[in-house]
């Protein structure tokens, strides 16, 4: 049932335009802003940062989630992120929703407004709001368009990250695509990670959050670059139910919702993963396996404390075989373990067995920290509970990236 | 009452030798063997690692601790961690010990052994004991084999930490003194750090042992170099109770039991910031102090969220003023914050307040992060917890270090 249909992102789903400009928060014309319009206004459902440090931007998607009001646009601005910025930053978010309102003819809360950037400095939003006129007459479905809407919502990042993916049932073929931003800062609960999904499939609001938590939760819930989290972090879903299966819209006793969620999860996964893969000077994607442990939560420890680790991290970068760092970052997690039966391994090498570190050739360990992907396997000993997660390495860019961010 | 006596560290101590030597874990010949004797033989208390994954020389430390009985000796070899090795590893540390008491002419069990180093790989011991012998003829109380000693058991530091206060009172003058190894995998619960405290003062052992746990809680415990721990940690304190406050032994209700116990807080303290300033390629001391926390635990919650921020200590090491990293940090700890009321500041410059970030001049936020210790200070608005915590930047060296360790 699931494929990438291709690369194009949000513009495939029928009734999603798009167009990136710049409006005036990056230097020299670079392109800082991404319009989504979505046709017809669409329900809306969405997951935020868990920040208690919440941008402006956060606080006014929430409002509009809920009031439960039909969405028409998504105004997605990078360069400045209008976090600890007070009221004066609040009026900002909202002035923008107005003049986005505006130039497509609805009101403000019905316009979200998403920023990224740097934290801490006013936005001053007068002076962006004379260039929303020229974004909304750029609107299109084209493909190149999509792609600089993607491009335009960039901070760090080193590419743009779409995808769609279709779902077919009896009377026809709805599609679920999604473009996102985020690169560093990315952490369990949603680190400067901003991600738009789109769906022209009916389906309930209700339903559609539901759908987005559980998508979300085994997903970009399950990905780490550096631990850190972000003000702004904010996952939407858009769906304008232009097609329905059957008479009515999807609902949560619906007998197709599940497969509604695997194909929505499937979406995340994918925007999930290439932000891992543009960590913030990763050269390494690491894929960590835990099994065995006693309840899916001790398995997410001990997989956030593999994920999380500098050693760990480091040692990927290096190329250096060094099981030890791994097995002491499950000791320290928290996670029930027994490491009398604890067993692991680091890219189909069996390290630890019967309590003790088994003797690795160096070819082996050589052959084993080669690939740029590697899977990490590890079984606590314990129960049935389990958990995939997703991470890079900490390399000498990273530092380089973020020493020099803001100068 | 306190002053920094001198750098030599544990020789000052009466009744304490030591000697360090080449034992054959490290190649070429390098020191990799300390060994510190007690005269007369000492009480003892210890804290050790919360890491499950714990070292077979943890293991024997806590079993002689629990034992209650007077020690000879302390042993630490350095190069091989000595953990991750199953019953073998268990057996080794053990015929260390012996080979120790047999020179020594005591017990293997009145003699402790503690390893750092590489994780996962034999020990085997067999081949280290010859060497043992050297080692124990050419104990000293000299300033340059206290030296020596504090420089066998380095692996990634880059200096020898050692440092000795006394405490008068009126009869006479006692001693507390330390040496650390430590410099990464340092974080809250006592990471890759092995710490040799001794004092001639007469101390009850449960006394001794409440003493060190509440100097460890305000020291060790408040230090990060990259937030992961090891499964050797070890913090010891010998007494051999030479000479007494009074008639008695000091106990927990004894009036000069306070003082004893802010000593030892102090020697602590200087060992502890000895192994943040040599944190693996640190070029920055950063002092965190949190005030106007809910609870101490809140306070000490914020201050690991900035202490283990990779974002936060890449900004340092950039001399990038970043406040928003801070903020967001604070912002995801779990502690509570009223962010109404929340101020922080950097190197003395007010960043936060009234519900937003300050406008700070270029010049004196580059005057702010010029310094190689910079102090940040952030009051929650809550109450009245709080909590002073150590740490150091992340830099280019932190990633070379720890890529290239074991290779």
């Amino acid at each position: 049932m699931s494929e990438v249909e291709d690369s194009r992102g949000l513009v495939v789903v029928p009734g999603v335009q798009c167009a990136a400009g710049s409006i005036g928060i990056k230097r020299d014309g670079i392109q800082d802003a991404a319009l989504y319009t979505f046709d017809p206004p669409a329900d809306y459902a969405g997951v935020f940062t868990t920040n208690q440090f919440r941008s402006a931007c956060v606080e006014s998607a929430l409002e509009r989630l809920h009031a439960g009001k039909k969405i028409h646009a998504v105004l997605v601005t990078s360069g400045n992120a209008n976090a600890g910025t007070g009221l004066p930053g609040r009026a900002d978010t909202e002035r923008l929703a107005s003049g986005v309102a505006l130039e497509l003819g609805c009101r403000a809360d019905e316009v979200i407004v998403l920023h990224t950037g740097v934290i801490g400095v006013p936005l001053r939003s007068e002076r962006l709001l004379p260039k929303l006129a020229e974004l909304a007459a750029a609107l299109s479905d084209g493909v190149a368009a999509g792609l600089e809407a993607a491009e335009a919502m960039m901070t760090t990042d080193t590419f743009p990250k779409q995808t769609v993916r279709s779902l077919s049932f009896g009377n026809g073929e709805a599609f679920i695509g999604g473009v996102a931003k985020g690169a560093g800062m990315i952490h369990p609960r949603l680190a400067t990670m901003l991600v738009i999904l789109a769906t022209n499939l009916a389906v309930r609001p209700e339903a559609l959050q539901v759908a987005l938590g559980r998508a979300a939760k085994e997903t970009f819930n399950r990905i780490s670059v550096d631990g850190d989290t972000s003000p702004n972090d904010s996952v939407v879903l858009l769906a304008t139910g232009a097609i329905a299966i059957g008479q009515e819209p999807l609902d949560v006793q619906s007998p197709e919702f599940p497969a509604f969620v695997q194909e929505l999860t499937t979406v995340c996964e994918d925007l999930a993963k290439m932000i891992v893969r543009d960590g913030e000077g990763a050269t390494k994607f690491i894929e960590i396996r835990i099994a065995g442990a006693a309840s899916d939560e001790d398995a997410e420890k001990a997989a956030i404390a593999i994920a999380t680790s500098p050693l760990v991290k480091t040692a990927f970068f290096g190329r250096d075989f060094n099981p030890g760092r791994m097995v002491s970052a499950i000791g320290r997690s928290g996670a029930a373990v027994d490491f009398d039966v604890f067993t692991m391994a680091i890219g189909g090498i069996n390290v630890f067995a019967q309590g003790q570190f088994e003797a690795v050739r160096a070819e082996d360990a050589e052959r084993a920290m080669a690939p740029s992907d590697i899977v990490i396997d590890a079984n606590l000993g314990q129960g049935e509970g389990s958990c995939r997660y997703f991470t890079c390495d900490l390399t000498y860019d990273y530092v380089r990236i973020n020493a020099e961010y803001t100068t």
